[in-house]
C-alpha cells in the first residue's frame, strides 16, 4: 500500500471501531412511531420503502392513506402481489380542496381513523402506515389527543409511521424517529408537470 | 350547510381554483434528475418508494447499491417477485470502513457506475436509481465531472435518482428535483438498535 492508502486505512478503521463502540450500546428493540413531515417530497414514498423492506422481512403490513386515496395508483399494484402481506385502504376521496365538503372530508377520516385503530389493535400487523394523517389532523377532521392516546397504548413491537406537512407539535415530541423533508429544487417551477412514478 | 362550512367550502374552492390555474402551466413531460440528500433517514427509502410506484406503472427501474450492499435485504425480496421490471445491483460490498482498502473500493465503484451507465444508455429502462453514489463521490472513489456528464447526456425521458448525504454542489445545480432529509430525532440516541423493516 501506498502512504496514502495507508492513510486511508487506519482512518477507516478508527471509524470503524467507533461504529461498533456506538453500536454496543444499541441493544433495544421496539415498535417505533415514526413520522416523515416538512414541505418537501418523499414523505410518503420514504414510508412506502419501509414497507417494501417489511414485506421483505416477511412482515404484515397495513396502510391507510387519508388524503390522496385516488391518486397513489402506483404502490398498489405492486401491494397486489403480496395480498397475504399489504392491506391497503385508500381511505381518502381525493384532496379536500376538490370535496369542499368539510362534515363529508371529517366521516371519511374517521372511517380511516378506524381502519388504523384496528391495524394497531390486531396482533397481526407488525407496521401500520398512517398516511397522510397530519393533514387531517392540521384540518381539525380528527381529535390529535385520541390519536396520541391509540398511539401511545400501542402493542411494543408495533411500527406506526404518519406522513403529512406540518406534523403537530405533540406528535414529534411522542415519536421516535422524525424526518422533516426539506424542498430545495421542485420541478413545477420550471413548468414539468406531475409524472407516473414520480408523484403518482 | 352551517356558516363554518360555508366558510370551509368556499376556501377549499379557492384552493382547487388556485392549484388549477398551478397546474394548467406545468405541461412539460421530462425524465428528471433527482436527488435525495441531509443527514436524516428516508433518502434511499424514498428512492425505494418511486421504484416501487414505478414498477406499478409498468416501468423498467435499474437499481444499482454503492455503498451498502449487504444490508438492504428487504426491498430485494420484493424486486425479485418483478423479475421483468427491476434489475438489481448490490455492488457496493459493506461500508467503507469495514473494507479499509481504498483501491478496492475506487475498484468496486467503477463496476457499480458502468452498470449506471449501461442502465442509463439502454432505453429499456425508465428509471434509474444510484443508491448512496454520494458517499462514492464524497470519497473520490468515482470522478464527479464523468458522472455529470453521463447524466447531462443521458436520454430525454430518463429519470435518474442519486441519494446519500453531502451531495456535491454541483449535482444539486444540474438536478430537477432535491429533498434535503433533515434528522429531527433518531432512535439510537435513546438505544434502540437496528431493526428489519426500519434500518435494512
Amino acid at each position: 500500500m501506498t502512504r496514502d492508502e495507508e492513510a486511508h486505512a487506519e482512518k477507516m478503521r478508527r471509524i470503524q471501531a467507533a461504529r461498533a463502540t456506538m453500536m454496543e450500546t444499541k441493544t433495544e428493540e421496539k415498535g417505533l412511531l415514526i413520522v416523515h413531515t416538512g414541505k418537501g417530497k418523499g414523505k410518503s414514498s420514504a414510508a412506502m420503502g419501509m414497507v417494501v423492506r417489511a414485506i421483505g422481512h416477511g412482515m404484515k403490513v397495513g396502510v391507510v392513506q387519508f388524503i390522496k386515496g385516488a391518486m397513489h395508483t402506483g404502490e398498489k399494484a405492486v401491494f397486489d402481489a403480496f395480498p397475504e402481506q399489504v392491506e391497503f385502504k385508500p381511505m381518502g376521496e381525493g384532496f379536500t380542496w376538490d370535496t369542499q365538503d368539510r362534515a363529508r372530508d371529517i366521516a371519511v377520516t374517521r372511517t380511516a381513523w378506524e381502519e388504523v385503530k384496528r391495524m394497531i389493535a390486531d396482533p397481526g400487523y407488525h407496521m401500520v402506515l398512517a398516511d397522510e394523517l397530519n393533514i387531517a389532523l392540521r384540518y381539525d377532521y380528527m381529535p390529535l389527543d385520541e390519536v396520541l392516546a391509540v398511539f401511545a397504548a400501542r402493542p411494543p413491537m408495533k411500527h406506526v409511521i404518519v406522513t403529512g406537512r406540518n406534523a403537530p407539535d405533540a406528535l414529534i415530541d411522542a415519536a421516535d424517529l422524525v424526518t422533516e423533508m426539506t424542498q430545495v429544487k421542485h420541478p413545477f417551477r420550471s413548468g414539468v408537470k406531475a409524472q407516473a412514478g414520480i408523484e403518482f
